[in-house]
């Protein structure tokens, strides 16, 4: 099938930014949100993205300007989903949230629509009970940074039809992605089934007071040509991120070490504030940060 | 202390390299090896780094030629431990070959004499019972391709001295490293610490099924920015040397998915002669390994 209209569900971080990109590719681009606020929040970070994209990327300004007039946003779900030929759903981690939505989405959608989920939470087959089209179902995952780390993960669930995986690859490709098949349900995708243990491993240098944050980093950094290491990538990803992923991991597994370092980033970042580069202060301080400035390297 | 001479115990791929990093930095240094053909071995190895130096890093042959007169090479432990101011072991990773090693060497060399070593297996606690000078004793660790990975790691033991921390790490400066400071003992160093779970969490999506060698190194590649995912970095590092690793790991701690992922990799690779770069075959073939290619990040 032929992908032209697409819906993104969610204008948070991702919702925002995976929209954008589908605009910028030629699709005709609507946001959902059933908050009128966020999807005003969501228009004014699209013409920053085109002024960054104009700024910083060499792109010309008529083709951002056109990007931007293939972009709609909407409170009104029934008329979000006229002639929607691909969805993909951003809202909040919460099944108590989700389950309900995709009943509704259901209900406007055409029944030839793809869905698909950016969740990173849950697995597309804990999502098909409420899901009328289970064969036209699955993840579809981006990174935030859409545009500087251009993966697409896409991880079906036993009852999604190949078409359907064939489409939304194609589809993930069309808005210039690489996508990155995964063939058997698990929890993590890829990319954050690298990251989180990394990370963990990271963290638990610093929490028994090993080494320090910056001779972690430094080593990385060093040994792998890497412009940031893994508490640089934690401050860029988020504390609060960082600590739900380690605080889940720690209920999960009952790890005592899991749990010191949940504590640990609860203690020494969430408890002040400080929720790495978006405000400022993390691991590190911005803007520039110790680990780009010249002479951290050694 | 003023480091000037310096013994390198160990003429294996770390001795060599090890030996010429110190020669480079104008330090005078022996080589070590109970064995006549190690050593020479080792001599053609120093010359072929002087050749690469000279024509791929444009280090002037008078200053390669200067490096390769300050070493030396000697079968006699006696005479190779007259006036050695620091000296780095790197010999097997075996203790009933370790033990016998140190207590010798305690009876030739200075008792000013700083002794390190560069063991990847052993705390400096479990090797200060043979050392007659327990607090001149630490871990100096190096990555294989040390001018690439320009790190050392220190680790004491609770006895080392603050002397003796600072003259190695001035040291490890001295030669042109990074130092990374550990603080408390405890297996594996930083740098193995990080990679050692990223590279099983790939593994463990190969030995799986989850998805494919390929989608793995793309995937960090593409979000990182590194020149090679994990599966290019273990063929550089040796699959012997990742199957010993994985292996000891599963024994350790019984966990069935470390068990699989340790006999993956020898059936795949082990047992096919596949042993990574070194011998033109493991995840990629070399040269010219997929993942270096154009296009291989979509």
């Amino acid at each position: 099938m032929k992908i032209n209209k697409v819906l993104i569900v969610g204008a948070g971080t991702m919702g925002q930014q995976i929209s954008f990109q589908c605009a910028m590719h030629g699709f005709e681009t609507v946001v959902y949100n059933h908050r009128a606020p966020s999807l005003e929040v969501c228009r004014q970070a699209h013409q920053s993205f085109a002024t960054h994209f104009q700024q910083t990327r060499g792109v010309p300004a008529k083709d951002t300007d056109a990007a931007l007039t293939r972009l709609s946003y909407s409170t009104d779900l029934p008329s979000a989903c006229e002639d929607a030929d691909l969805v993909n759903e951003s809202i909040l981690e919460d099944l108590a949230i989700k389950q309900p939505f995709y009943e509704q989405l259901c209900q406007y959608l055409p029944q030839s629509s793809i869905i698909t989920t950016n969740t990173s939470t849950f697995l597309p087959s804990q999502l098909t009970g409420c899901i009328t089209r289970p064969e036209r179902f699955m993840a579809l995952h981006f990174v935030v940074g859409i545009w500087d780390a251009p993966i697409a993960e896409l991880m079906g669930h036993p009852g999604t039809s190949a078409d359907t995986v064939a489409t939304t690859t194609d589809f993930a490709r069309a808005i210039g992605l690489v996508p990155i098949s995964i063939n058997k349900e698990q929890p993590g995708y890829v990319i954050n089934s690298l990251l989180i243990p990394w990370a963990l491993a990271a963290q638990s240098l610093v929490t028994n007071a090993v080494t320090s944050v910056e001779d972690v980093d430094r080593t990385w950094m060093i040994s792998t040509g890497m412009a940031m290491g893994p508490f640089g990538l934690m401050d860029m990803i988020g504390l609060g991120t960082v600590h739900a992923v380690l605080s889940n991991l720690a209920d999960a597994s009952g790890d005592a070490q899991q749990r010191k370092d949940a504590d640990y980033v609860q203690a020494h970042f969430i408890d002040q504030g400080k929720l790495g580069l978006k405000s400022g202060s993390g691991y590190y301080d911005y803007p520039d940060p110790a680990f780009s400035r010249p002479g951290f390297l050694g």
